[in-house]
């Protein structure tokens, strides 16, 4: 059963989004994936493990997201544009994957979340050499890169937990607005 | 005991903010104040009270907060400055009531949730208020005022995460980035 290991982070997903990690049991994992509890370590060692899957997945799927959206982009204004809308994108779209990613880091083992850290200080790390080389050109405002980027980023995430499928905005709606109000507030008058 | 009332909130708070509050037992609780678990049931009704009882005084104190910071102050730029730094400053300084208010809302009822999110409608009405008086007087960009109060208003809770007392930057340090950058987002060139 190769695609049962892809069923059990399936509904891992939507239990751990919709109650939380901890509120979650690998009983209730097993039975919504139809198969017994014991079943479910054959496949993965432990809750924890199906977590840090999500969460590793999530990661390197959002960043070659991002580096596959700043290829061949030219120009750190277009360059940051093209990272935000990456961003906020990837954000909508993986809703549930994006907000686990954002609130459940206090489930992972110590080795676990060095790991998943490591992962997201790669992907800010993309994030802050556009806004460092901005700065550096003159164009982006000089402030903490650090603190910028934080909140250009936050700011996006933001639109995985309001955001709902078929309302009133678009997904390119929605991240028009933020790649706007990111360059309006990093642009130098 | 009145003051017992205050510290199984303040040992409480500590603990849903370590490890989440579907992870935290009523036993851990009464365990760190000295107390039997049945005599926590003398002041709430149960662990889901705690967790109304965070909710409500912090939304209260941070409506409150707001409002006295924007007493006296004129102009609506000066009006949205008062507003982010008023936000900023109370999301560091209550760095683990705001995070368990910002990640604890699955964990309360359905009555106590929807209290909760019309405290919440409260308080953003009170920013997008100012966005829209803003955008009426051609001031600030002319965007949908829903997402830049939110956008604003979860890049400053963003500090709430990060932020380590003692750290690199102050408060008021941190405050004025976010200050700036918002204001230099909001209003047309």
């Amino acid at each position: 059963m190769p695609h049962m290991k892809d069923k059990i982070i399936r509904v891992a997903t939507s239990l751990f989004h919709r109650k939380g990690y901890f509120a979650t049991s690998i009983s209730e994992i097993a039975g919504l994936c139809g198969i017994q509890k014991a079943s479910i370590y054959y496949h993965y060692a432990s809750k924890e493990a199906i977590l840090y899957q999500i969460h590793s997945t999530t990661m390197d799927d959002l960043t070659t997201y991002l580096k596959g959206n700043l290829q061949g982009v030219d120009g750190i204004e277009d360059c940051m544009r093209a990272a935000v809308r990456s961003h906020v994108r990837f954000h909508l779209e993986r809703q549930k994957e994006t907000f686990i990613a954002n609130t459940e880091l206090r489930g992972l083992t110590p080795e676990h979340y060095a790991l998943i850290v490591a992962k997201r200080d790669t992907y800010e790390q993309i994030i802050q050499e556009i806004i460092q080389r901005g700065c550096a050109a003159g164009i982006f405002v000089d402030e903490d890169v650090k603190i910028l980027s934080y909140a250009i980023l936050t700011q996006c995430n933001a639109g995985a937990i309001w955001y709902k499928p078929g309302g009133r905005l678009t997904v390119d709606d929605i991240a028009e607005v933020y790649v706007r109000f990111a360059l309006q507030g990093l642009m130098v008058r």
